[in-house]
């Protein structure tokens, strides 16, 4: 049975078949987000302090951390990023106790953060790239930790799922390689956005399906990209994820702040006999409830998680 | 490729595995609901009149019919639901053009549907209960309908899903005696309550996987009853239909007046594929946001149907 173990110092999540979904928070990521970059230069880390606490009170299990900044006073990442990664792991890892996804395109930050990180991380990420690959693989097997493995390659991200999984296959027999084994690969086989490739979701759970049987490894996606440019895109993110779950699917890299895309995992774990006695399925639906006279959803979330058992502190609670 | 044709007067609906999610609206049936089964007793059929217009305008594209009433003036069934059935499948083709699914314990309460009901109707259900087979099976090779199979028999509802497949093939075996082909069967795998049975989601979608496969049946199912007994049971409903919907489930009976549950659906059409150009889940959209001030979901689909194009009246739209 594929088991992916990620490790803070206290903490152990582990993906796998027989495990609840692991989701994995993403927004700790100044890529797209101006004002936080401008906060980062500022030397003002209190937003990334808000969404620490934020997303593991609304049940994130694994934070992503990425520091790719482009400052105004040095426009080079490979200057920044690496010292604003170890800045940010050590802050976060002080906050919170759930394990870290070291993100970046960057070599030298993830060799940072892989430095600077408690614990046995997630590296994120190695992809089908020549270079990338004799980057990355030797990072993983150093650090012996896990690595997210995209299906794109130097011919860029194909439209035909058969490519997007040989790329998958031809990452784990070269991580194989350096001794790596495949249930430290947690593949993203790329969501494409529905509304302009009709088959996107069908070519997701199919793929899943074929890496889980034939790669035995785990999956992990960018959740939201399907819904890209429709309207209303919680509610088909929402119905995404338990399909996803439904065919194999172990984790996905998402917003948890999100009411509506947390509910449907609670209660695809629920269906899929990965939540004894429905303990967390009637936890958040107390969370739900208190979000009826108007309070948001993290601030209940975050209610609920201090009334819990004493002494606990964010991460995963699994009665 | 199992295609179960369903008729009305005007209009045909293919349950399919390439087809939109099949939602028949359960909510004209007295049973279990008081009110209703006096107001019918009283002559009194506005009930029923709302209930068909407004499942219609959310978006059912069958419509159940059950008389299965108790009149406190006469408590035999076998007299007061014949007549009953007719009345109300009378009604109910007059108001709109979806087809019917003609639905009783009461063998002539089923042929009395069957008589009244224009086109092809559905009809609901036989079991593998002796008895039963031996009076709905020429019932269903005399009016040439496809027919619901419920997976129980005489030893009563198994909680071991082979045998409920079990069953499912012995009523596919025993209608083709009859003459009656499997795409005509639309098995109902009975689904278990999540809260009672925690294997309940998983036994479903490997029973329909397995029905597809093995015996090439179209699917239904009563959704709601996976929810049964615990908290906020929409949300485990909206996400066991995508995931039901991902395993091959064909059809549900349900209520269609229900927002949550009818998003879900159309947003796993879309991921299925089933829904050219997003032109559906578009235009549910704009239904969802017209209830953003208040507005009811019937309120909402009710108008939205208004402003279609014009002369269509309820039933369904596939752009």
């Amino acid at each position: 049975m594929t088991r992916t173990v990620i490790e803070s110092k206290t903490k152990t999540v582990v993906i796998g078949f027989d495990e609840p979904f692991c989701v994995i928070g993403e927004r700790i990521n100044p890529t797209g987000r101006k004002k936080l970059a401008a906060e980062l230069e500022a030397g003002d880390f209190s937003t990334v302090e808000k969404d620490a606490l934020e997303q593991v009170a609304c049940g994130a299990m694994v934070l992503d951390i990425n520091a790719g900044v482009v400052y105004n006073s040095n426009p080079n990442p490979n200057e920044t990023e690496p010292p604003l990664m170890t800045k940010v792991v050590e802050l976060v890892q002080g906050l919170v106790d759930v394990p870290l996804c070291i993100d970046s395109s960057v070599p030298a930050a993830l060799e940072a953060g892989l430095a600077a990180a408690q614990g046995r991380p997630l590296l994120n990420s190695v992809t089908g790239e020549e270079d990338r690959l004799e980057l990355v693989l030797p990072l993983v097997k150093k650090y012996n930790v896990p690595v997210v493995a995209i299906s794109n390659d130097d011919t860029g991200i194909s439209e035909d799922p058969d490519v997007r999984f040989a790329v998958a296959k031809k990452i784990v027999e070269r991580a194989a390689d350096f001794g790596i084994p495949a249930h430290d690969i947690v593949v993203d086989p790329l969501v494409m956005p529905v509304g302009a490739m009709a088959t996107a979701g069908q070519q997701v759970f199919a793929l899943v399906r074929r890496l889980r049987e034939e790669l035995g490894v785990n999956t992990t996606c960018g959740a939201s990209n399907i819904s890209f440019g429709l309207p209303n895109r919680h509610g088909i993110n929402a119905a995404f994820l338990p399909m996803a779950i439904g065919a194999g699917m172990t984790s996905a890299i998402m917003n948890p702040v999100r009411k509506v895309e947390m509910e449907a995992i609670k209660a695809a774990n629920l269906l899929m006999n990965h939540d004894p006695h429905g303990a967390e399925w009637i936890k958040f639906s107390k969370i739900l409830e208190a979000t009826e006279d108007g309070t948001s959803f993290a601030d209940a979330a975050r209610a609920s998680q201090a009334s819990s058992a004493g002494g606990r502190r964010g991460g995963r609670r699994r009665g």
